[in-house]
């Protein structure tokens, strides 16, 4: 998906959410564990009660992983039924030498529909080029995430600005707006105008709304863009909204009410860049 | 695999190699091609080659997913055929928010049964003690690869000294030398003498051998330490080592030659060892 036809979504959608489907056995409702795929019918039930309120999904591999092989088959699954529709996203933080990441880069690419990796940049440039190789495919580089972790290195000084400007300054040379999207978290939204002045015009994927304590508002005043430019992702307080029969309905719900507080800044700012 | 087994291993094989099996179909010899798991029939070879000349195995998680549900199913059926008696690596580089890390964990330690896992430092400690709470696994953290990415930021200054550095002396803090590995690549070897005042104590993984022009000379004579401390491994220089339908005993001789460069290492470190 290219970057006209994801604004053209968020656009058409008054959305920019992106749901993140992390499915755990220990949290899926009872009636669905005597099925054969368990983890699958949880996720079409999520996908087909949200469609039309999200314009991304993010799968977090992890949670397939766990469960091996059946695991890999239900992420697989997953992303046919979602199809074609919306931005595809694979959480899986990768990062190695180059001709390593290629593999990793085919994995999702090629084998799988992906439209974006999520990438860990810490191993450098022939560990994040790669994905910045396959056409209408994005990179989303770890910036400055949610998680307590992010004060141990992301926020250190390097070189006279913490190391997570560096590496925002340093990869958005690697790629261009359109293949190439950053991770920040909601959880860091007194950095995102500093933010905004080292990467204007890329969009951001926003984790951390909702279970991690991210603000949609605050997020949405301060790091939108001209193209509105974020994704912001909610997994858990969305697809465990309802715990039991009725966990579709409560995860619709859900992100009805994300998309209804996202529904005037897409107006505002889409519908003035129309006019222009 | 505790310690004290690794080590007990390493003086019984007179050996510190670690062979990495990094399958490519693009180069696996043709006749395997028509076998029905064409992957794991060409690991099995190799393992079944170099059982006694080395002391671990490692997978690099790219090359498998790169094949879907078929590639994860070859990996399962590889640390199958391996058995016990090696330590085994899952080579992920994974690391995320403590909970998502949590499943990664438990991925590689109770789905499968590898004895560690390589993680990515860059989301900073709750991304890297969840690999730490599991008896007898082992977190293998990323410290100075063996790629030109290196430069970028691992070698960067961070508050006085390079963030490399920085990684192990902060990280060692959350582990010990019981549960915690770090990746020093063999291109590396100038920084070894420092890299060991850092963490004295801790077994280091030393890819970039062979193929990317690593040492192992300079490894053994800078970066042992009384325990030997180092699994040094090789991928393509053994697993490739011949083209053809003798394959399996072209990796056997290179996996030799390194073996026996290694013998001398582990007579003069372990026997002085035991004599004290």
């Amino acid at each position: 998906m290219t970057r006209i036809q994801l604004i053209q979504s968020i656009r058409e959608r008054g959305s920019y959410l992106c749901v993140g489907l992390d499915p755990d056995l220990d949290k899926v409702p009872a009636h669905l564990l005597g099925e054969e795929d368990p983890i699958f019918a949880f996720n079409k039930e999520i996908i087909d009660a949200t469609r039309d309120l999200c314009v991304a999904y993010k799968l977090n591999t992890a949670f397939y992983e766990c469960y091996g092989v059946e695991g890999w088959r239900a992420l697989e699954r997953t992303v046919s039924h979602i199809g074609q529709d919306h931005f595809l996203i694979a959480d899986a933080k990768r990062g190695d030498i180059g001709n390593t990441s290629t593999q990793y880069a085919k994995a999702f690419f090629e084998r799988l529909p992906f439209d974006a990796v999520t990438v860990a940049p810490y191993m450098g440039a022939d560990s994040v080029k790669p994905f910045l190789a396959f056409d209408g495919k994005w990179a989303i580089v770890l910036g400055l995430t949610s998680n307590p972790g992010a004060a141990d290195f992301e926020l250190q000084e390097a070189g006279g600005m913490p190391l997570y400007e560096r590496v925002l300054s340093t990869v958005s040379g690697w790629g261009h707006p359109d293949n190439l999207m950053f991770v920040v978290g909601a959880t860091q939204a007194s950095a995102f105008v500093r933010i905004r002045k080292l990467v204007p015009d890329h969009f951001l994927l926003v984790p951390g709304v909702g279970a991690q304590g991210g603000s949609l508002r605050e997020i949405s005043e301060k790091a939108a863009n001209s193209d509105l430019g974020l994704l912001v992702n909610v997994s858990r307080g969305i697809t465990y909204a309802g715990k039991g029969e009725d966990f579709a309905s409560a995860a619709r719900a859900a992100a009805q009410a994300y998309q209804q507080e996202m529904q005037p800044y897409v107006d505002k700012i889409l519908r003035v860049k129309i006019i222009k």
